[in-house]
C-alpha cells in the first residue's frame, strides 16, 4: 500500500440519491409516486452544461461514506435513510480529461423528507426512467444503482427507507410498484406482506380519509435493514 | 469530478485470491480440500514483517480489474477463473502512514492451476480459517470476501471456478464443503445437484480409480457465471 504514485489517479465520491415523488406527468388523477433523483448541472468542462450525479473529490480527512453523506446534504439539505456503497468505477476512458476513479454510493431518502428538499442552484430532480444523456458514465451508474435497488427490494426491507415511520399497505405497494416499474395486484400484495411477519400493525388508522380509513403499519424495529457493507451481521 | 485534490489520498488495488488446496494439517488420510489464499510478507513499514493481501498502487493507465489481474499474476503466475470487485475500503485509520483507499477484488483460481502456482519471494499460502494477524485492515477484508464467496456459492455456479473443466459429484461437494465450512450429506447433495439442471453428464468417468469409477460432469456452458459488476445481464 505504500509507494502509491499519488499524482497519477484522482479519487472522487458520487452519490445516486433515490426518492419517491408523486408524478404528475400523466395528469393529476394519474399521479402515482415514482422514483426520482437529483442531478447537478456541470458548470465547467468536461461535459459543461450536462447533468451529472452529485459528488466531488474525496477530502483528505473524510471517510468514504461521510463524503457521500456530505454530498447528499449539499445537494438536497437531507440526510440519507439508507446509504450503501455501490461500486468503484475506474474505466480509463470515463472522463475525457484527467483520470478519475469514482467510488459511488446510493442512498434512499424518505418521500416526506424529499418533498421538503431544498433545491440548490444548478440542481434539478429527474424521473429515474426519463434521464437525459448525462456527463461521464453516469447513465451507466444510475442504471446499475437501479438494478441494485430492485434486487435489494426483493429480499430485504429496504422499502422502509422510502416511506415515513408509518404507512398504509397501499403506500407500501406503491413503493414496490415504483421500484419494480410495474403494477402489483393489491390482494396478492396484501397476502404476501401479512405473511412476511415484518410488518407491525400500529393500531392506528390514516386520518383525513372518508369513512373506512386504512390501517397504519410500521416495520418491526427489531430487524435491521439490509446489510450495507463490511462486516455483515452474523 | 474535476478539481480533485490529487495530492490528498492514495489509491491502491488489492486482491483476495481463493483456491482449494488439499489440507494435510489433519494427516494424510484426513486430507480434504480447504480454502487457501496467498499472502505477501511486507518488507517495509508500516507493518514490516506482517503478511498482507497482494496489491499495490493503481497504475495511471491501468483499469481497476486489470490491476487486480496483474497482482494475481505477479503473486501466483496464474490467471483468475473468476474475478469480482469486492468493496472500496477507505477508513481514515486503516493505515498508520499516509491515507490510502484500497479497491479490493476477489478472485477464484482452479485447484488444478493452484497446485502449479509459482510461489514468489515473500509469498506464502495460508488456510483461510487460520490466518495470522495481517497488516492494515486485511483480516477484515478477507472475512468480508469469505462472506461474499459463501453468499455467491448459494445462488450461483461459482463453484465452477474452483474446479477443473470436468469433475465428479464428490469433488463438487468438497468445494461446497470447503466454502461453507461444514460437511454435507452426499445423498442430499446429489439430489440437489441432479435437480438443478446446471450439470451436464459428460458420458466419461474418472480414470485411475478401482472398479465402479464415478461419472464426470461439467457445468452447462450456455449459462454464464454470476454477474461480476455493471452492467448485469438482463
Amino acid at each position: 500500500m505504500d509507494n502509491t504514485d499519488r499524482a497519477s489517479v484522482g479519487l472522487a465520491v458520487s452519490t445516486v440519491i433515490f426518492a419517491l415523488r408523486s408524478d404528475d406527468r400523466f395528469g393529476a388523477e394519474g399521479a402515482v409516486p415514482t422514483l426520482w433523483l437529483p442531478l447537478v448541472r456541470r458548470i465547467r468542462e468536461p461535459f459543461e452544461g450536462r447533468w451529472a450525479l452529485p459528488g466531488g473529490p474525496l477530502g483528505a480527512s473524510e471517510g468514504l461514506a461521510d463524503a457521500a453523506r456530505r454530498t447528499l446534504g449539499d445537494t438536497t439539505g437531507l440526510a440519507p435513510r439508507y446509504l450503501e456503497q455501490l461500486y468503484a468505477f475506474g474505466d480509463l476512458d470515463r472522463s475525457p480529461a484527467s483520470r478519475v476513479v469514482s467510488i459511488v454510493y446510493w442512498a434512499l431518502v424518505g418521500s416526506d423528507e424529499a418533498a421538503r428538499a431544498t433545491v440548490g442552484q444548478n440542481v434539478r430532480w429527474f424521473a429515474a426512467d426519463e434521464l437525459p444523456a448525462l456527463a461521464f458514465d453516469h447513465n451507466l451508474i444510475v442504471e446499475y444503482a437501479l438494478w441494485r435497488l430492485r434486487n435489494k427490494m426483493e429480499y430485504s426491507r429496504i422499502a422502509h427507507a422510502l416511506l415515513g415511520e408509518t404507512f398504509t399497505l397501499a403506500q407500501l405497494r406503491e413503493v414496490h410498484e415504483a421500484v419494480r416499474g410495474k403494477r402489483l395486484d393489491p390482494a396478492n400484495f396484501r397476502r404476501a406482506m401479512e405473511s412476511s411477519d415484518s410488518l407491525v400493525d400500529t393500531g392506528e388508522r390514516l386520518t383525513g380519509t372518508p369513512h373506512r380509513p386504512p390501517k397504519l403499519y410500521r416495520y418491526d424495529d427489531s430487524v435491521d435493514l439490509a446489510d450495507n457493507g463490511p462486516l455483515p451481521r452474523s
